[in-house]
């Protein structure tokens, strides 16, 4: 048995887990299969890595330190680089509130150990990255919704009538950014009113901000959660998006008194972080490479959203809907109510071979509201690629409804 | 506030968890010191790392494999070469069997959350390695314990007699050799019972083989536990020792029809092992330098044994016993009962800055039957280094004797 692509089984996980292993595999064999056109799973683009940056920061750190592949404590000066990444999206915090991670799933995973009693609920957004439900799957908490979609946003009125009927969960998971699966961002109001509330009900959020950094609009730009609130709000920073996913190197930023908690739960997970590859993403801060890097990918992402919108509007039949996001790797797409997305991704591989997620895989509890929605990403394909799969797409949904 | 060091951190879990946070940091940074002579903490010779393969292995990676930073299912070739691994120690198995993980110690967190039924007990041997009681943390399962010494082995009269009282524990965890802290490896009749009585109370047990390549006699090589059993001995294998730590990369051999549930639960920890350290460690495999390198550690680690052992002699006081380990990086010594080495450490760091781990350290349940023992490292220290340690160390057990 091959193991699955993990970003793909984490957007999978809600709505996978129910079907048979062999069926899982299967699908997996047909969105992955060299051909399809897919816009289903949540990948940077692989031809974007700066590998001669890596490269040389790989060498200079085996060259350069003795203690380079030995156990470690972790690096201060990375937690440093950490303070001065967090500055720049308006976050002010210090190294000892920084605590690195395997990666932001690892940090979650954390998070929620350190953060839920037992017996305690949670409190989800209805349409939410499945991987933080794989995340909550050991606790076996009930699990609270709160409604967010892309026209009304955040409904902070039904989070406010829950918080004030008693219910107290023991965190709100949240992105402010470049929502997955939405592809939406927070308004300023919103941000503002989510934090007053868990200040007021002492509700910790956990802020993911996988894709804070990647954002296309110039003007606009709000601050995260973390920078208007630093007790209750613990947030979730990764390198997977803006540098590379095999690397796991992932950070949160909590009250410095938490910091230690996490050291003794992380360390009965794995002991430690892969110190090696965190001294490479150092290395690599250290060399200035980010800024560029970080340049680049904004501009090319920009490009194949762009591109993205632009096919949408010309190939998907009347009815249909969609975010205009202005971070991240996704775009959601509304089809008319009726219209079953789970059912058409089968017709979409065999026909079209085209893929994308149905909209079932981010609901919570096995909802089906968002049955007739569907997430598309911009990030992996190239441009040429993405105008074609979503011409192939809007052959499958004339197709169907005709 | 710095981080600890993991595996120091790990060594004294079960012993420090009850001193503050800052008592813990005290004594780190004392036995950490600069200049300290310290057989403490379980390192491998970082001067050993074979730093150059690791090098030309990273590079070659990043030239030729374009996903080798992306998301990417677990590598079908580096499963084989463990496969291959396998055969040398004595156990045929196949890749499906093979599940990577990020280090030996995921290994065991997630064999033990697949294991532990909420309530069970677990049966530890009354010193053990006190990362595995860290793992357990969590689940705030009851720990029975068989005893385990260096003269007589592990107890499997009391084994037996507690499985035949009724007892069910969800796992027993063990070392075959090399044992941590003790040194010591089971006797082949000793592995034959363990198992029979594994399969007749069907109790899974869990098999560390962290230092199962690290042999120093050519004689008398025993199978592991594996190899005598494919359905209830769970394997836990590791590159952090025969490799390096920081590259985090291990592996378990469990039945093929647990693969997938593993998956599921690790995808829950970090998303995925990093893949980018799997690929170099798999390069350097495939360069077919592990051979040279395990005989160079080999050959260095006897050195510094027998300097260790016959440091001893020489040094300690009369009335002191200790294990001649075939395996792995530890020698435990007894001292007359009624000696604190957890008292004597204070003072050998005040004195003589000299340092080691307290039997006490690797203690269940708090227990104080290891209270004249201590744990001394021969991996670490160089051989001058490590006979002057041990003289050191002998003063202070004569000025406290006399």
């Amino acid at each position: 048995m091959t193991s699955p692509t993990a970003s793909f089984e984490n957007s999978l996980a809600g709505w996978a887990r129910k079907l048979a292993p062999s069926a899982i595999q299967d699908m997996l064999q047909k969105i992955t299969r060299p051909g399809v056109y897919s816009l289903a799973l949540g990948l940077p683009a692989a031809e974007l890595f700066p590998k001669e940056g890596m490269a040389e920061a790989a060498a200079k750190v085996l060259a350069e330190q003795g203690g380079a592949l030995q156990y470690s404590p972790t690096l201060e000066p990375l937690r440093e680089q950490v303070v001065r990444l967090m500055a720049r999206r308006g976050v002010s915090c210090s190294p000892s509130q920084v605590f690195l991670t395997t990666g932001a799933q690892q940090g979650m995973n954390l998070l929620a150990r350190l953060l839920l009693e037992p017996g305690q609920a949670v409190l989800l957004e209805d349409r939410v990255y499945s991987g933080f439900q794989q995340v909550l799957d050991p606790f076996q908490s009930r699990r609270l919704t709160v409604r967010r979609d892309v026209e009304r946003g955040l409904d902070l009125d039904g989070l406010e009538s829950l918080l004030a009927s008693g219910e107290r969960p023991g965190l709100f998971y949240t992105m402010s950014d470049g929502h997955n699966p939405l592809g939406t961002s927070l308004a300023m109001e919103a941000r503002e009113r989510l934090v007053r509330l868990a200040r007021e009900y002492r509700m910790p959020v956990i802020e993911d901000d996988a894709y804070g950094f990647l954002q296309y609009e110039e003007e606009g730009v709000l601050p995260p959660l973390r920078a208007l609130d630093s007790q209750w709000v613990f947030y979730v920073g990764s390198f997977s998006k803006i540098l590379a996913p095999a690397l796991r190197v992932g950070w949160v930023v909590v009250p410095e008194s938490l910091v230690f908690r996490l050291a003794t739960v992380k360390e009965s997970s794995d002991i430690d972080t892969a110190t090696f590859t965190q001294r490479i993403v150092l290395a690599f801060l250290e060399s200035g490479g980010l800024d560029g890097h970080l340049e680049r990918l904004r501009k090319e992402y920009r490009l194949r959203r762009d591109t993205l919108l632009r096919a949408l509007e010309t190939h998907l039949p009347a009815g249909a809907k969609w975010s205009r996001p202005s971070h991240g790797m996704f775009v959601w797409v509304e089809l008319p109510e009726g219209r079953d997305t789970t059912v058409l991704l089968a017709r979409a591989l065999e026909t079209q071979q085209v893929a994308y997620l149905p909209g079932q895989a981010f609901m919570v509890n096995g909802g089906r509201s968002a049955a007739h929605c569907m997430r598309l990403n911009f990030s992996h394909c190239e441009p040429a690629r993405i105008e074609e799969a979503v011409r192939r797409l809007g052959g499958v949904l004339r197709e169907a409804q005709g």
